[in-house]
């Protein structure tokens, strides 16, 4: 675990965390499902959690993956995995998809503005960060529907889920290039592509559809 | 935009833009039949278009990928989207592949032989190089395929697609052995590859099948 | 070829040889049953052969992957694949499952004994090189099962699989830290690997499921 020296840190390790959670809880309903065994509910859940980040870091050519580096959120996640599977047993629990919703839109901010920030350290011009970004935030969870052997949620339920985190990704540049410090910008990208997300939850909103 | 010196790389650019065009319609095309969302079909189209030179790149450990050097044509890929969108949201357009089969046919020479050329400078053995070309052709429409919970076309048609490329490449192979300069060989990967998949779609090839 | 130069390479030569030939098999039958072309069931049997050791190299960013090193395997799973579709074409063959569950087992021991071992190699704490020898073992499987639209069976049938892998992975880390010899540790990765798979498909042990 990190050395945790101030209330800032505190507070960030704790919205990584419960990011990571959402996002994993999101795997782990998937493959109840689908009804995957033990192991397939571990490994969905860790490409929902870790996938988006490890995709970014291989595009980027950056090592160490996050996991490897942190080999104690891996436990955590096998935890993780290993209680929600004895509580989901135990209650016959039917996973509501809604609770899920509100983590799962700060995941998607969170992740998103840390892709971002990785992508231009290493040197990537505007649009690939964002699209960077992007990656972080949305494709654990493709990666997770595509080992369900569905077609990605995030590329046909129609709501805005990727669009929040492509316009949260463009606040950032453009605060970074109004001179803003950098961790104003992170911040204002956490909170568009969350705001956003939350208020199409709220509001209802729709993408434009095919014609039937 | 590159800068285009001659009138032999304005007919190479002309050609690459068509060939991209022609495997992101593809993509624009698998999305709209499985009725994706505006986001889904910009990444389908994405795949299919810088997929497997992207594949490609990440298994011969090269950098930057295409799309991270050339900018423009991701926006120009972005834009495109857009426009058949528009387009197909307006005419209340059904997609005839049909007429996409011809530039496909070239778009599938032009990736195989810069895949080839690629794989042999980065030091790849014979059988590899051809792979390589072979991926980079055929594997954007794989993970196009893929992500569209479908099994991949160029796997189960019966009808030559990836064998073509793999008789283009070693038409590369054989031609560098026989001292021929690079230009040639792989012009000759270009012809020979869509010249066999036009072939193969006139003369309607099949590949033998399965018993029933 | 490598060269020979005692009976005990000789040996593992051989095991490597049934253990990689044993994954393709599985390939060609996955492919055979979903109709895929011969295009398909060469990419196919090379993806559950190669796929996981390409795979763990890609995340431990290790190159040249094992095929690129040793092209005579890629050419002995080209006529491997030829020789498999001509006889199950000629003898209306329906592919027998059981037959190869035995040597499947044995490649699950092998490879993941090889996967931890490389992992070490390059600096991984425990975890990762488990996990890395569970990757090397399962994720053939996978990207197989991706590939032909199918949920990976690792995933699904509930009987012990990565679970194997994942003991046995634990028990060469669990020996290194004994100061056993490194042949000694991943000789007992093998054994313990395929011989609880065996175990487990003797007994019929199955993973307990979710209520229906």
């Amino acid at each position: 675990m990190q050395a945790i020296h101030t209330w800032g840190e505190a507070l960030r390790l704790l919205l990584e965390i419960l990011a990571t959670v959402a996002f994993a809880l999101s795997g782990v309903m998937a493959a109840a499902r689908k009804k995957l065994d033990a192991v397939g509910v571990c490994v969905v859940a860790f490409l929902a959690a870790f996938g988006g980040g490890t995709l970014r870091d291989l595009l980027l050519d950056q090592r160490p993956f996050f996991w490897v580096g942190h080999v104690d959120w891996l436990w955590g996640l096998l935890l993780l995995c290993v209680l929600a599977m004895l509580f989901m047993r135990g209650r016959h629990f039917e996973p509501t998809e809604r609770a899920m919703l509100w983590p799962d839109a700060l995941g998607l901010g969170l992740f998103t503005s840390i892709g971002v920030d990785r992508a231009l350290d290493s040197g990537s011009p505007a649009l690939v960060a964002v699209l960077m970004g992007l990656i972080t935030g949305v494709f654990g969870g493709v990666l997770r529907d595509v080992v369900c052997n569905e077609i990605p949620t995030a590329f046909r339920d129609h709501r805005p889920y990727a669009i929040c985190a492509f316009l949260g990704g463009w606040t950032y540049i453009g605060l970074l290039q109004a001179q803003a410090p950098a961790w104003a910008a992170l911040l204002a990208c956490l909170l568009v592509t969350a705001g956003l997300r939350g208020l199409a939850l709220w509001r209802n909103w729709q993408l434009p559809a095919w014609q039937e």
